[in-house]
């Protein structure tokens, strides 16, 4: 198992989609199904990013989740700490202060400052959010953009079109239309 | 929860002690009653930091733990390695395979060379893995060393050596003794 969770991975597939769809609003079932994975995964990890400030989700039938910001100026570190809770590459337990030798007593000198061994934990994990921090969302959607061919986009945009076209003739009951974020 | 479990913290904490013990062995259970921490959990790490070639064992009234080499030449990378099994900071499922667009056959393009995402957190992880090798055994207990008095040197060495001492008065059943590693 990695370190990061599946959610990071499925999160951030979802948000080079929003990325790529410009300013279309996507529902978590369409984003879901467009890339094949499951549809229940991917509509937990959107409260997350959207108690983040990364999207943001509007009701109605072209309702759904936009990025709430230029894909420029999302960093992967933002995502990152979105789903995963900014969770510490190493958690500290101050074994120091416990060594036979204090008799529970730890003197001032054993416990002052960050014990040696978290300080080198923390300068890999800031080293490793340096990096995180330095890609954003624009970045990737970039890159997948270079690889497609031209006729992709258009393709990527009759799908959305066409699922868009598909959601006027579901008839849903009122109750449930009027709450926010009913399609995301 | 951290990425790196609590068993980095007991692993590194040990092999700091054995670091600044310089020859003398110590046994997983000296460690642990010299730190304070559990002897069982410190006794599950000890295999790995021996099969990854960081500690050896010896046997006999002497015996225990020591480093393989010199803690300047011990990488706080290679601890992680050892214990955590090279864990990736990330596990990419290729995603980008299963687009819809594709419909079960996703051309060339889409999946050859690196996913984007999968890349930037490669670049990320080569960071932290940067860091990590980049810090030695030594350097964490020269800071140790540097911070305590004078005096704690020689007290852990009366610890030890009354520990030491103490192994000589315990009688232990033939077998037991014959066993390789069997202070370790």
């Amino acid at each position: 198992m990695a370190h990061l969770t599946a959610s990071v991975e499925y999160g951030m597939h979802c948000l080079m989609w929003l990325a790529v769809a410009d300013d279309a609003a996507l529902s978590s079932r369409e984003l879901a199904e467009l890339q094949g994975v499951s549809p229940a995964f991917v509509a937990k990890i959107f409260p997350k990013l959207e108690k983040a400030g990364i999207v943001a989700a509007s009701n109605g039938l072209r309702g759904g989740y936009r990025l709430t910001r230029s894909a420029a100026r999302i960093s992967l570190l933002e995502i990152v700490d979105a789903i995963e809770g900014d969770k510490p590459l190493f958690d500290c337990q101050e074994i120091r202060s416990r060594c036979a030798l204090f008799d529970g007593r730890p003197p001032r000198w054993a416990t002052q400052g960050v014990c040696a061994i978290h300080a080198a934990m923390l300068k890999a994990e800031q080293a490793m959010r340096e990096s995180l921090a330095a890609t954003t969302l624009a970045d990737i959607a970039r890159t997948v953009e270079r690889k497609a061919p031209a006729a992709f986009d258009g393709d990527v945009r009759a799908w959305l079109g066409a699922r868009n076209a598909a959601r006027g003739t579901q008839r849903k009951p009122r109750r449930r239309a009027a709450r926010t974020g009913d399609h995301a």
